[in-house]
């Protein structure tokens, strides 16, 4: 390790600072943490992993790059819930040869965004890899008692909204599992390298009670979107000529559709709301699409370009695995 | 993977049941797990990761004490704090090659242990590992509002003590390690292979406003009280007479004396209580030994068996490491 395990904590306490900071009453430097949730709310917990070679690459992803995707993980499934972020905690084991600043960098990514979402960094673990970098980021949240919304709150009849555009991050993945190009430039595809948890969204949603069911669309539109009809007994129909689709690059044309259908890891948060809700068309600055509506039966289609009906099979984007 | 990612979490989550459990409000298939506190109690958060060749061996480990051990250093750090544990969260990586038995046979160990303590795993990651089993444990719990019992709780002439018996798992790491043996028996070194955290105990501690500071052995006698000295800002005289050594085996001699002081992963209770305190003899069936007491100053020394006195460096048991 660059630095013995008891110096990288004494380092990661250092940056993080001490004192008393928001809700958490005690942060790293015991044998837990202490987080004092607000009155009549319920915990919201998530943990995810960051595995170099499963989740990022090195030669790919600058290191601030990996240490924001690694807490923007988190911070969007909080967000998925109606939740408000209130503490991250990060186990990180780091292999013997790693450098002192890849460390510094990565720390540097994730600290600000964990200060953009006020939220503090009050514990974990380190430990020696045995192979490449592997962080498990855990996020904890609140959300008023019995609000928080969840995967199975959709009912037939329900219209279904996506935040945002779809299918950015997976075409920057395949840029670069293509081989074109070595590397790619992060002003090109900010949203691969430094998703933006719509966690305000997700809170606007809950406080003005507009969504039914949410996800966020970590593992890819058509698989989150299963993952909601499955918890909610129910199918759905979705129109392909309504999913935004990202621009591959700043003022290109929108990705291919099957990123925007199956490609992960764009932290965008899916919901459904009753048909006589009316949504805004952006909240927070966010655009608002609405792209089909939940069904009756266990079905998941696609109203393809063409207007020819076809099942949609989950098939989200694996990571990094060919 | 034995069994596709999706496959296993469907498995994770029939093992574990559904339903409502306990504070559980939504477990396992959302975007986060939603806890529901006792009113007036604080959360507590710790998270340990428990890495193939770091802390453990496949060859020397049956996969249910991996498993115990994974969420028992969880449960010990709830049970240092005083509290009470209420979920867990596994975050798993396993090698493509890995037996779909040893899979089960981790879970059954890790799942027994959360059953006896009344612990509901309530969600995680899964992937997998470029490198080995890799996993990562988030316990959380709660406390009454205030009364966690921290670290930096000691005070000068505070009296030193300790749970059960120290030594007993690094005396079995020693003996793998030396190559005598291929494997241990596992009933032989049970608290090595399957040590039991003192939750009852802790939480004992707690309720009867026993305990001033606390910290659980997990890195070994020297170093945690180091912890609770370097919190506290105080220092110790530890009584190297008075420290009680575990049985390297059932009916054999107490382990040598450096085990007892320097070994980690013994997962007993370390605390402090006021002089006036009367503390009883045994709490929950677990022994109880007063070990030394708390010093002005910064040092922490050891008054060895021949009465010469020096300071205690901190040398924990570094896992695996040679």
């Amino acid at each position: 390790l660059p630095l013995p395990e008891k110096a990288l904590i004494s380092e990661i306490r250092r940056l993080v600072g001490s004192g008393r900071l928001g809700r958490v009453v005690r942060g790293i430097g015991d044998d837990c943490a202490v987080l004092s949730l607000p009155p009549g709310h319920e915990a919201l917990v998530t943990t995810d992993f960051s595995l170099e070679g499963v989740h990022f690459r090195r030669e790919w992803h600058p290191p601030e790059a990996v240490g924001h995707r690694c807490l923007a993980r988190g911070l969007s499934d909080i967000a998925a819930m109606g939740g408000e972020p209130i503490a991250a905690f990060l186990s990180l084991a780091l292999p013997r040869q790693i450098p002192q600043a890849w460390v510094n960098r990565f720390l540097d990514g994730l600290l600000k965004l964990a200060s953009k979402h006020q939220v503090t960094l009050a514990g974990g673990d380190v430990a020696e890899s045995p192979a490449g970098v592997l962080a498990d980021i855990v996020v904890v949240g609140s959300v008023p008692r019995g609000k928080a919304i969840l995967r199975s709150g959709a009912r037939p009849g329900d219209r279904i909204y996506v935040t945002g555009q779809l299918g950015g991050s997976a075409a920057a993945l395949e840029e670069l599992f293509s081989g074109r190009r070595k590397k790619l430039r992060v002003s090109d595809y900010p949203r691969h390298f430094f998703p933006e948890p719509r966690v305000e969204v997700g809170r606007f949603l809950r406080e003005k009670n507009l969504a039914c069911a949410m996800v966020d669309t970590s593992d890819g539109l058509s698989t989150d979107l299963g993952h909601v009809c499955e918890e909610s007994e129910c199918g759905a129909r979705l129109e392909a000529r309504l999913v935004p689709r990202a621009a591959s690059r700043p003022g290109s044309a929108g990705v291919d559709l099957r990123f925007a259908l199956h490609g992960g890891e764009d932290y965008e948060l899916l919901f459904t709301a009753r048909a006589t809700r009316r949504i805004p068309a952006t909240i927070k600055g966010v655009p608002i699409t609405e792209i089909g509506r939940i069904t009756r039966g266990r079905e998941v289609t696609l109203v393809r370009l063409n207007q020819q009906t076809e099942k949609l099979r989950p098939a989200g984007w694996q990571h990094f695995r060919s």
